[in-house]
């Protein structure tokens, strides 16, 4: 089949023809791929970024938000046949350890990553396991919903995880309305909180308004947008900031608009988070960290997804032209979320 | 009256004769003072460290955990009467604004800090609000108590606050096992947890072992201790740590303590936390704020002193000795709590 | 002034001259009426049913559900002034027992309840505590508003409580579109879970599907719309059941609603619960009780109604036609809720 | 194999020859029994109470509190082998469905009961899941820990759920002080909470003491004794009622000892709980169900019997002897929990 490997850091994707997929275990499944989002991860694998965190042999197939088919299954799966329409966590996960039992899978003490340290989903099939497997409703078809498999379902794992603390009249700021920002909004808008976004870009603010944000306010070098943030709460700041871009300075700027008590929330990364712990006891703020969300959240997700109320903007490729994907990612032309399609 | 007042940064206290202090609003509380605590604040802000943050005008009476007996009330006070024997809550607090209502009395939106920003405890009398003072079981004494009253405060807090998440099997790491660290271990060590204390001084590890330590390690300056705490997991590493220090280093060789998706709690300061946002992200990790604890804290905290289950080492002085307690404190004299008692 | 009393039970309301009100303690308000809501309760006491519980003396005025404008405050009240425009908590608490301290000012130790207990406001003016007093947003009017004082405010604390647990893909069963099912609905409607409205009433499920209910049930005399409702989970039932009638059979057939593990809310009385406990451990099943919400509830509520996202149906009455009101809500003649307004 | 074996309602059991079991999935575990608990639910099955939701065809083999060794494993199953020391979670469950996902096993959409509706231990041998199996510390031994399999772990399980709310000064009565009483005693014991136990059995009640209990109460056929509650908790009543009876009018009385927006577990069976719903609403208390607790709890449990600190007293039977077991306790003459040993 063909599959779309790294083949050396710092080099281009080569497209091969490598045997397909066999069953291994029996909770494996194959499923034939409908659709591989692009994500900013594979430019960094490629930069080898994570070359030393995945310990992977190259060459190795990359894609790690896939949707697509059931092709087979193995004699320990009952819940799934061929033909099932699917999407699948990013994760493969044991099942057993403490964590994966408290739905807090994504911190199981066994698991795979396919597209990181396992072969992906820019290809024509891929293994996983049977945990991994969601079933889509009839209404949504792969091309749709793959890109929510890994940069949604951050996006939704951290709006809910501060859900519950922000009540009507309290502030959510959230800096950089981009891929996961955009997500993030949409399913922030309908808490009762006023909604603050942040952005450099004043395109993703205008979208950023279009799809629920109460305020948007545009960031710039100075601290000054500070200042307009504050203002918006009556000086009496944010209960939760979140934060999807974390570089660029964004984390100081970004503490400064949180109240007393408040929750802080890490997405994105690259810079080093540095403050004073002084200030973190007087003030009692806390910092949170987050990762993608769990199997059951995509399944939550892909409810929403079902219900028409998240949607995501996207632009399909043939695999053939994995290429141009990457290209127009690196080069900012893609409108919403780049998709590999058969 | 008598009243040990602030002159000046950089200087000496001085014994001053003072006024009493008088009712001024309906809810004030006047309280004959049986106790007051000698803590390392009172040397930092000698030191000039709260100039800034306090703003307080020179000359002012510090002492900030205090004890004694009502002396007299404001006529909107039914709850208390003249000779009750209390503990104070180190804050005066509002009662009416969002974050009092709901128990977090801590970050009222109008509060005040007798002993750092008004007048405090170091003398014959202080005025409070009644929404401050809790009555004191008969079992209890002013001079065995008024060092909980922000100490002990703040370890119950932060060990309360840690503990849902902590159960059998699970490991909580204390760093640091001096004043607040031995109030917390006692708390700790009822908890289903496995408690691990790290410290420099052999003899407070000797200590928190004999108050309820499943496990102590010695700090040393290498990083050496970090492996000793992570095989007594097994390799799993701590589900929490507390961080009763938070100065010299030991946020950074803390966090190597801390397990995926664990809570890392900052009681004490001195240093800059920082740290990667790759490694918040990828573990998902949070850092976690903490201040003393509430008025409803504190009470539960006088429950568990009643009962026997928290008990703190002191060392009496006269009020008018206040000069040597100062000393002994900064030359590290004080066994336990340094009091002062009228 | 005019107020209008209870003289009797089994007897009508009648409008009285008395004394206006007067400030009694350092922490009182007297509020000028603008607007009282006219409730069911209100027909309760006039049956005698609180009779026994509220140990009132007659003849005292009734009248629950208050909004205005402050007249007169307690020499201990800075944060309120004459004119300010507010609405009122039902309770006046004590703000110092555990209980308030903790946002759970409902269950204070030491509370009044205005209309119940001590004089209500079918009157010109209220006295009450600053405790109980918010002030409106300038774009909400009292006769707007005071209805949500109790029976919006009882909704939106069901609604709140039931939410954390409700995710999207959960089913949440309502019972009652009426007065308080009515505002439940079109909280509930923003959440991610899939809300089925059960009501006996076809106009009311009618207004239900417009508020945002995603579907109706029609209620009947036999069971059979039991099995309706579970067709429409798929025979997965509800995750959580707001039960605002539990009289006339409802929990009976109610709880064939709820999932194993489901929580069934009681906000309605009437009937008594009756169920057998191998039933309630065998499913692991919980009852909730509910009861008004807090100060805080009511302040979020505000912010809901000022941000637009809560609207009521009022029927205005001159205080001087109060008999009209009473006697149209005995008729069944309200459109949505009646209001006495000066 | 042996296998004592339910061959009619009503009729005793009988020890048969039977074939061992076989492998029939990739996940199942054989497990050869060291010991199975011998419980008063067994005498329900006798009685028929079961029948119908069991819906078990006979004659099959008894027997839902096993541990025992590892005798086989499913080729999927990676982390266990042959003589293992283990001990079992009652249930098997799929692993796959949302409650699995979750850790709210024990209402996993696809579960078995082995000794309920499936082949339980009295017997040589047992299938079972993969995920069901815990191994058991070096210092634990199967005949040791059985009984905790289920009596324990509900115990357990009401008693964690209950601790979050219950706070130093509040009150946590436990109606009866039995099997399961026994064992939720000592882990109450720890928390901060003051502990009354109420029993009808002064032996029982003397057992608490010893084990716990801050307060004991001796039921009788009046109602005096909740007098008797009351004055112990001054007047306040009790946070929590974790009710292990639930039959004989427990409940009735129980609901007596719980304070405004208390908790009432039921964990017991027998009778119907019969209250008001305005006795429900105008306190806001809540009635929460409990189950046996999850895999993790189990795994919670096994650590704190490691750790020494729950202790079961047990009597053993050989399993040949399984007719004396049922007998003895049928006739009220065991101390502590039957055992069957090979």
């Amino acid at each position: 089949m063909k599959a779309v490997r790294v083949v050396g850091y710092h080099e281009n994707l080569r497209m091969d023809d490598v045997e397909k997929p066999e069953l291994k275990g029996p909770l494996d499944v194959i499923v034939k791929i409908g659709a591989a989002g692009v994500c900013r991860t594979d430019l960094h694998i490629l930069e080898g970024q994570w070359e030393e965190k995945a310990q992977v042999k190259l060459p190795y197939c990359i894609g790690h938000e896939n949707a697509g088919w059931v092709d087979q299954v193995g004699e320990g799966v009952k819940h799934l046949k061929k033909g099932d329409k699917v999407i699948l966590h990013p994760l493969m996960t044991c099942g057993l350890c403490r964590a994966c039992r408290f739905g807090d899978d994504v911190h199981c003490e066994d698991s795979s990553f396919p597209g990181i340290n396992v072969d992906g989903g820019y290809a024509e099939y891929l293994r996983t396991s049977a945990r991994s497997v969601i079933k889509l409703d009839d209404s949504l078809e792969p091309a749709d919903v793959a890109a929510l498999a890994d940069a949604g379902l951050t996006a939704y794992h951290v709006v809910a995880k501060a859900a519950p603390k922000l009540r009507p009249g309290n502030f959510c700021v959230i800096i950089g309305a981009g891929g996961l920002g955009h997500i993030g909004i949409q399913y922030e808008a309908v808490s009762g909180a006023t909604t603050i976004v942040v952005d450099r870009n004043p395109e993703a603010l205008a979208l950023a308004k279009k799809i629920g944000a109460d305020h948007t306010v545009l960031a710039k070098d100075d601290d000054s947008f500070v200042k307009e943030v504050l203002d918006i709460t009556k000086g009496k700041a944010a209960e939760a900031v979140i934060d999807f871009v974390a570089e660029g300075g964004s984390t100081k700027t970004g503490v400064k608009m949180l109240r007393r008590n408040g929750d802080y929330y890490i997405v994105g990364y690259g810079e080093d988070l540095q403050i004073p712990t002084i200030d973190i006891i007087s003030t009692e703020i806390n910092f949170i960290g987050n990762l993608v969300g769990s199997y059951n959240d995509l399944a939550e997700l892909m409810e929403l997804a079902a219900q028409g109320k998240v949607n995501l903007h996207t632009q399909q490729y043939k695999l053939d032209d994995f290429q141009k994907a990457i290209d127009d990612l690196t080069n900012g032309k893609v409108r919403g979320r780049a998709i590999l399609v058969p």
